[in-house]
């Protein structure tokens, strides 16, 4: 068994090298491109995690991980374009750098080499492995769309439960398909498969309600981020949804014009706003509730404690943050 | 055995049911509007083909024709997007009737639906025509690039046989795995999969020499296009590139205004200068050339004559079009 940070090594150490081939280069160097501007590969370490839990470490976990790699960057792109993102991780996004079209472009063969990637898995476990991953990614795509539907409404009508659901789609289902998708590799059964997508999934959308707080009531120091980023372009977030849900009459007024006007004093504004209304308090409980549904099932997972431990102590790492 | 008119039928009985969920229909209305204005299922009946070429259909021919034709709508609608078409079979393009986010985000979850087919075919072949699917998908995205790449450069600089090899990849790799596939479904050899691929390929590349001799030289009352269409719009041709390489001084300084200038009668005089270059008769041989491969490799399938008989008749029919 091995920690986070030395999956995470043994990930980086084969995936570094170059993915594609050299031409087009035009093609190619795109697709490289986004692969060499980092991220935290978490995704396809929840992959190697997944069949650790269950088993010594499979190659065809590698297969799994890289496939779940590229797609994410695939995603990446794509988003990016339909965005008009010029922004990622501090660098120039793949359609700025080229152009739209070549983002477009290289994105499809990403996604196309992440298929090639899935069909190196052994016979026994590759239909199942592409059937979750081919479910995820419906999933991932029917979540950009639902997001970019939420997009053109106002945000007073746009449900909470609706807003839980893209968020899981968006964000949640493919990190909860990634440790699937090594637990099929270390052979482990469908009740455990499920309870630990459950944990992957819930995991995920605690994580987002834990984000949204910190961007507003984080402490830009330790957080590392402008605060209330999330206010200041009207982002729909949990804690504006529920907010527009809970307030009066009157904070609702208020907060109508704050998205309306952006004042100078806007972020401060609407702080108070959800301070008076007790969202912070709020987004504080509804992050614990689906903590704590994503440790039932990681209890639930009939394993040994012990080999448990390395997605516990991830999951207290990503949700017990300091702010 | 059946004929390529009951094998479409056969093929189109299955396929016109609805592919997608109904929601998020943002999503899926898209995808399902461009499979809703035709096209000539080509690709998919090829798969069918070349699993009756060696044995009776398999429903795995039908899952692989599936994939085929969802992989070629979804590269369609991405092509139209790099391309700003405005129409695709006289109907507007899924980026002018929806949106370029929405043409972006249907397309690649078309690509991942075809890959739910593929992976419903059975154990015994899923590997082996995944890996032949998923060459052919990167070749034409290849081949997509190499097209673009080309349109930034001027016709006199680009080479015959990259011209050859963009067009290859771009348009007829496709139409060769699709026939390999269905030999696969079918239990046919590794070598005669090979003459068959060879075969599609070599008929794709002779239907797209046929296709711009008939832009230029075709009866537009029989052809039912503009003549000279592609001249007006200097679309780089396998004429116009012959036709740059086998006039004289004078010719290609006349072509290289006439490309600049756009004069009234450029379709007349650019005509003209092909003729006294005799490209034309140039382009009737080229395309012999590659049919005469094309049957060879045909020929070379080992199986008995009578069951080549509705491939040799698709070919006969595309390449012995009426002008």
């Amino acid at each position: 068994m091995h920690s986070f940070k030395e999956l995470s090594a043994k990930f980086e150490q084969q995936f570094s090298q170059r993915q594609f081939p050299e031409h087009p280069a035009n093609l190619y160097d795109p697709a490289q491109y986004i692969l060499g501007i980092g991220g935290k590969r978490i995704r396809p370490v929840l992959c190697l995690l997944g069949n650790e839990l269950f088993a010594d470490l499979e190659p065809d976990a590698f297969h799994a991980a890289n496939a779940v790699e590229l797609f994410h960057n695939f995603t990446l792109i794509h988003d990016d374009i339909m965005d008009k993102a010029p922004l990622r991780r501090g660098m120039p996004t793949v359609h700025t750098k080229y152009s739209d079209s070549a983002a477009i472009l290289a994105g499809d063969v990403m996604l196309i080499h992440s298929y090639e990637h899935l069909n190196k898995i052994a016979g026994k476990y590759r239909q199942k492995i592409v059937s979750v991953f081919n479910r995820a990614a419906r999933e991932v795509c029917e979540g950009q769309q639902l997001d970019m539907d939420m997009e053109q409404t106002a945000p007073e009508q746009v449900k909470y439960e609706d807003y839980v659901n893209m968020i899981a789609l968006k964000t949640s289902v493919l990190l909860a398909a990634s440790l699937q998708m090594g637990a099929i590799c270390g052979g482990g059964s469908e009740g455990n498969q499920q309870h630990l997508y459950e944990f992957g999934k819930n995991v995920g959308i605690a994580f987002q309600i834990q984000d949204d707080y910190l961007d507003a009531f984080g402490d830009p120091d330790k957080f590392g981020k402008q605060q209330g980023g999330d206010i200041l372009v009207n982002k729909k977030t949990f804690l504006l949804l529920k907010a527009l849900e809970l307030c009066n009459g009157t904070q609702r007024q208020k907060l109508h014009e704050l998205l309306q006007t952006s004042p100078a004093d806007k972020v401060a504004s609407v702080l108070q706003i959800f301070r008076d209304c007790r969202v912070d308090a709020w987004a504080e409980k509804e992050k614990e509730r689906f903590s704590q549904i994503a440790y039932e099932h990681l209890d639930a997972i009939a394993v040994i404690s012990g080999r448990k431990q390395p997605l516990r102590e991830l999951a207290d790492f990503l949700l017990v943050r300091q702010h």
